[in-house]
């Protein structure tokens, strides 16, 4: 595999709807693994057990974080229908989960059906007018150095401990050694960018995601992604993001949306 | 227990993890239970084994059409925490799934925690300046028996066969026997209201639900609840439909967005 996304996600056949799935390295942010690559490599041990060809609405819930090293991801197929198969998993290392997850596959044409769309992409200047994603501190180096994300230059300001109380970031979306971005990689995409709290209060450290669903909605065109997050509610103690994803032909690829903690403080 | 839905959501141990949950009458539409009220019965009996005292997030696939009858739910917690538990669980009947659902509860608060909300209320005419919700066709008597719930008299068009071209469906959601609506209510409320596809493009009759997530966000004030859903998204032969609910205070107390099959002609 010439491309460091489809060996990291790779899920080697064990038998019983059992998946070598190692965690790898470098996807982290700040030595856990992103909660997209965990998507991301979960559900594509699920879509192999499915047969079908695409991630069509996938959840998870996160157990326990994940550092590089060995895991395995356990399936099981639910319904396999005409149109859809769903599937359920679990990602676990030493005996213990670190993620659950449910989600149902299959074909996706986002021309075909009934069209009404009330969302429009983000106004993001071109790729190369946008910064490079922000380091968050001086961890080692991880996901950034697998994505080649650019950040909209008025969503940066978390970065210099300037927050512009937007719960806002909008960006551009591709991988550094240009691997085409698919459905599979569109989980990813969802929750790749730096958390949208981070613009609202300022940088807030390790924001630990609950749940997290992903709905693909069309199979990419060639080119980066523009992906805009947003937070509509945080109170109680959890806030929301939900995520937009469109292609380079200004198609909607993508809708996502988690709950994830906020500090009681 | 004198209210119908406390009735109707019962889950009786049978230990193991696996509760008696039977699918009641009424609260279907046209033969096959409501998605809310699977969501709301499952979850139920969920959060009795997580122990905990609120669904807070709650993801639900569904399988196959639940008419009323015996069921059981199937319940294992996988993670029990400080400050959140999370289950999976599977209603079956006769060896099959219904739905599958995974979810994480715990104690809410809304008014605790940092602050920030962009969602505002829907606008609504009082409650008994709104029509009752409309029937769809000539089903016997399900959901609306059970349910007391006013619609926007802008969003009514559909049962006219008159839809207005927008994706909206605004309104109240109270019980006709008054019983207060708690947490696990909202998980009814939230997919109570007729899809808001038929305002779009006139009824469509069946509607199948793939996916439905609520985040409840609040432990709702007395009163009957308003209630708005829109969708952004149509196209690939899949719709979404997201919503969001207030209490009497003007308090957001859940979101919810659910993926749902649209006719690929």
């Amino acid at each position: 595999m010439s491309f460091e996304f489809d060996h990291a996600t790779h899920a080697v056949p064990l038998g019983d709807g059992v998946y070598d799935t190692p965690i790898e390295d470098r996807w982290d942010i700040n030595g856990n693994a992103n909660g997209g690559y965990l998507l991301a490599l979960v559900a594509n041990a699920m879509r192999e057990a499915s047969g079908r060809a695409h991630p069509v609405s996938v959840s998870m819930h996160y157990l326990a974080p994940g550092p590089a090293g060995p895991a395995r991801t356990h399936t099981e197929v639910v319904k396999s229908g005409k149109r859809l198969a769903t599937v359920v998993a679990s990602l676990r290392r030493d005996g213990k989960d670190l993620v659950r997850s449910i989600g149902t596959f299959g074909d996706i044409d986002a021309t075909q059906g009934p069209q009404s769309l009330t969302l429009t992409p983000p106004e993001l200047p071109a790729f190369n007018d946008c910064p490079t994603r922000p380091a968050s501190g001086p961890a080692p180096l991880g996901l950034s150095s697998r994505l080649d994300m650019r950040l909209h230059p008025d969503d940066t300001g978390f970065a210099r401990n300037e927050p512009n109380g937007r719960a806002l970031v909008r960006g551009w979306f591709k991988f550094v050694d240009d691997r085409p971005v698919d459905t599979l990689a569109l989980l990813l995409a969802a929750d790749a960018f730096p958390p949208v709290m981070f613009n609202l209060f300022g940088m807030q450290g390790w924001v630990p995601t609950i749940e997290f669903t992903v709905h693909v909605r069309g199979v990419p065109a060639p080119g980066p992604i523009a992906c805009v997050f947003e937070s509509h509610a945080v109170q109680g103690g959890y806030w929301e993001e939900d995520g937009a994803m469109w292609d380079s032909n200004g198609q909607l690829v993508a809708m996502s949306r988690q709950l994830a903690l906020a500090p009681l403080t």
